[in-house]
C-alpha cells in the first residue's frame, strides 16, 4: 500500500482522523464513567475500528456495543470477547450469532449478547438455542422516551418476556442478562438543562425495570443507558452498571450545536479540494459530496446554517466564519455562506483564499453517517507538522474500519 | 464465497436488483437513443457496475460517464476505453488521469476525457498535459440552468477557455473535445410538460456554446446533455451527439414520484427483516435503517409520505397501501402508514402480516445514494422462482459495484 506523507498528497475526499482529539474526547468519557461508577461499553457503530475501541479502553478490548453482525465479527477477530448486539435481534440472524459465539471453537469464545422487546422473537431464541445447543444471552430492551425500540419499564411484558428468555434450567437455550435502554431524544434537547432531565429518565427506566424483574425472581446483572449527550450530563447512574455512549469519540457539528463539544474537539473531518469557481453564484464546488459527507442535516434543527458541514483550512480544522457546504449532489459539494431566510448566501464568498486545486477539511453534519462511506482513517497528529511547505500535520496512520452488514 | 438460493436465504440487509426490470429500463433508454439520433453514453455513477454497464450497451463495451476516478479505473480494468468524467477536475487529480489514460502501456489505451469550467484550471491542464506528454481530452462545462457548475453558454469565458484547452498545436497539453451541459433541475419539474420544456433548454444551452466554438474555429466533437428525464422526455436533440442519463437503469420512487416510470420498473430495493412489533406506537421495525437505505428524502417533495422508502412483499416488490419507512435510525427502519399532517400515521398497521423474522423488500427513495453502501447486487429474476416454499424469485447472479473514490 502507497503510504502517504501528509494531507498534500492524499486523494480527494478521504476521511481524516485528529489523534490528538480523539485521545482528549476518549478520556473525558473514561472519567465521567470513573466519576459515576459505571462500566464503559462505548457504542462502536460510530468508529467501527478496533484501533479506536483500544484507545477507548486505554489500550485494552474492553466490553464493546456494535450495530451490526458484521462489526461484532470484527471485533471478535480482533479479540474483543464483551460484545453486545444493540440492535433488536431478528430471529434469521440467530444462526449467524450462535456461529460467532462459537468462534475458535469454545462454545462461549464470545460472550455476545443480543437484545429484544418481542415475546415471539425471545421464544425464538430460546428454541433456537435449545436446538443449537447454545444459551443465548439476552437483555430486554426498554424504552425510556425515544419511541423507537423496546417496552416502557412498566410494560406488561416485561415479566413474561424475562420469563421465556430465562427459560427452562435443565436445558437453557438463553438467559436473561440484564435491561438496555437509549435516551435517543436526547438529541432533541434545547440545553444542558434538558439533556440532564433526559439521562435521570433513561436511568430511572432502566433501573424501574431491573428492580421489577429482581423482585419477581429473576437475575438482571447488566442495567444498560447511554447516549453520548446523556452520559456526558447524567448527574447519577445509580443503579446502573454501564454506559453505551459512541458518538463520543469523534463528536461532531450535531454535538457541537447541542453544547456537548466544542468545535476543537471534532476528531473527524473529510479532506476535499476546489474544483470550481462560481461568482456570479457565490459559491465555490469541492469534491466532497452527498456520499462523501452523507445527506445527514440534523445539525441544522440546532444550528442553521450547517449545511452538510463547516468549512475549514486543512492545518487546523477550525470553522472558517460564514462558510459551510449548502448544498450537494452526489460528488458536488457547494460551498457559500450560510443562507438567509429568503434562501440567498448572506456574505461574498473569499474566492481568491480558495483557488482551485487547494484543500480543505469539513467537519460532518453527522459523523456516524459520513464515516460509513469510507474503508480507513488518515490519522494526523496535529503536533507532528509534516515539514512540507503547506503540507500541515504529519500522516501517522491508516487505521481500517468495518463496513456493511 | 457462499451461494445463495433464493430471498430466504440472503442476509438482511442485502441490496436487490431484478434484472427484468432492468432490461426492460435499459431497452427503453436504448430506443429513445436511437429514436433521438444521438450516442447513448450512460452515466454509472448510479449502478457503478461493470455488468450493468455492459447490459446498458447490448453486450458491449460501450462509452460510459463516471463520476469519480475509482470509477474510470474499475471501467477501465473491465475493458471500457470511452470514458468521461463529468465531475470538474481538480488539478491535483490530473496525475491520476494521466495514469490512467497511459494503463497499459499505451499513451491513448484509455479515452478519459475530463471537465472543466474555470480558466486557472484549464491552464494547470494544459500545463501538466505538457509536462507529462500527454494530452488531456476536455470538455467545457455549460450550465444550463441547474446553477450547480459549468459557464452559461454565452458568458465571455467560453472563447477564452477554448483558447487555453486547444493549445498549442505543436506541443498539446489538452484538446478540446467539446462541451457538456446537465439539466439536473428537470427533477424540480412538476410534470412532464415542464420535463420536456428543460430537456429543449439543456439541448439549445449546449448546441448554443458548440455553435460559438465553431463560429470562433474551434473544433467541438462532442455536444453533451443528459439527465434521466429530459433524455426520456425530449422532443428533439437536434445538434446534440450524445447522452448521459443514468439513473433510468434502475429508476426509484423520486424518479416514480416525478412520473419519468412505474413502480414496476423500479429494479433495485433492499432486502430487510422485521425485527420487532410496537402495536402501542403503531409501527414495526425492519433491520435497514439510515445507512441501509440512505437519509435521502428527495421523493418527499413529489410524492409525500413516502419517507425512506415503500414496503413490498419479497415476491413482487410493488408498493403495499399505507406502508412506508417513515423514520430511520442508524440501523433501524421505522415502518409504518404514511404521516398525516400533524405527524401521525393514517393507517393501523398490519402487525399480522409482519411476523419478526419476515422478510420484506423496501424500494428506495433515491437509489444512487442507497446503493452506494453495497458491495454487491444479488441478482434475481422473477421469472425463475426458487421453487421453495416462501422463497420466491432465485438468485441467478452476484455483481460487484465500485465504491469510495
Amino acid at each position: 500500500m502507497k503510504a502517504f506523507h501528509d494531507l498534500t498528497e492524499l486523494p480527494t475526499p478521504s476521511l481524516i482522523l485528529d489523534r490528538s482529539r480523539l485521545l482528549r474526547n476518549v478520556a473525558r468519557m473514561q472519567a465521567r464513567a470513573q466519576a459515576l461508577k459505571v462500566q464503559l461499553r462505548p457504542h462502536l457503530k460510530t468508529a467501527k475500528s478496533a484501533r479506536v475501541a483500544e484507545l477507548a479502553h486505554n489500550g485494552t478490548k474492553g466490553p464493546v456495543t456494535v450495530s451490526t453482525l458484521a462489526e461484532a465479527a470484527y471485533f471478535a477477530r480482533h479479540g474483543f470477547r464483551d460484545i453486545t448486539y444493540a440492535v433488536p435481534i431478528g430471529p434469521q440472524k440467530l444462526d449467524q450469532v450462535a456461529a460467532l459465539m462459537r468462534a475458535g471453537g469454545d462454545p462461549a469464545s464470545v460472550d455476545l449478547k443480543i437484545i429484544t422487546d418481542h415475546p415471539a422473537v425471545a421464544q425464538a431464541i430460546a428454541d433456537k438455542g435449545r436446538e443449537l445447543g447454545v444459551a443465548f444471552r439476552v437483555l430486554i430492551k426498554i424504552d425510556c422516551g425515544l419511541g423507537r425500540a423496546g417496552i416502557p419499564p412498566d410494560s406488561d411484558l416485561l415479566l413474561p418476556l424475562a420469563g421465556i428468555l430465562a427459560g427452562d434450567p435443565a436445558q437453557p437455550g438463553s438467559r436473561l442478562a440484564g435491561v438496555l435502554t437509549h435516551a435517543g431524544h436526547s438529541y432533541n434537547a434545547t440545553g444542558i438543562a434538558e439533556i440532564e432531565r433526559i439521562a435521570e429518565e433513561e436511568r430511572l427506566a432502566a433501573v424501574t425495570a431491573a428492580t421489577r424483574l429482581r423482585a419477581a425472581g429473576f437475575a438482571c446483572d447488566i442495567v444498560s443507558v447511554g447516549s453520548t449527550p446523556t452520559a456526558l450530563f447524567a448527574k447519577s447512574l445509580d443503579g446502573v452498571t454501564e454506559m453505551r455512549p459512541g458518538n463520543y469519540v469523534f463528536f461532531d457539528l450535531f454535538q457541537a450545536a447541542l453544547g456537548t463539544c466544542r468545535m476543537e474537539d471534532v476528531a473527524v473531518s473529510v479532506l476535499a479540494a476546489v474544483v470550481a469557481h462560481h461568482p456570479g453564484r457565490n459559491h465555490f464546488l469541492i469534491d466532497a459530496g452527498g456520499l462523501a459527507l452523507s445527506k445527514d442535516t440534523g445539525a441544522n434543527k440546532h444550528a442553521p446554517g450547517t449545511g452538510y458541514g463547516r468549512v475549514c483550512r486543512p492545518g487546523d480544522a477550525l470553522p472558517l466564519p460564514g462558510l459551510s457546504v449548502y448544498d450537494v449532489h452526489q460528488e458536488h459539494g457547494l460551498v457559500g455562506g450560510p443562507l438567509t431566510p429568503d434562501g440567498k448566501q448572506a456574505e461574498p464568498v473569499d474566492f481568491a483564499g480558495h483557488a482551485p486545486g487547494s484543500r480543505l477539511r469539513v467537519l460532518p453534519n453527522h459523523v456516524c453517517m459520513t464515516g460509513a462511506m469510507y474503508d480507513r482513517y488518515f490519522v494526523i497528529d496535529p503536533a507532528r507538522n509534516s515539514g512540507q511547505p503547506g503540507g500541515g500535520p504529519e500522516i501517522v496512520a491508516e487505521w481500517d474500519r468495518v463496513n456493511g452488514w
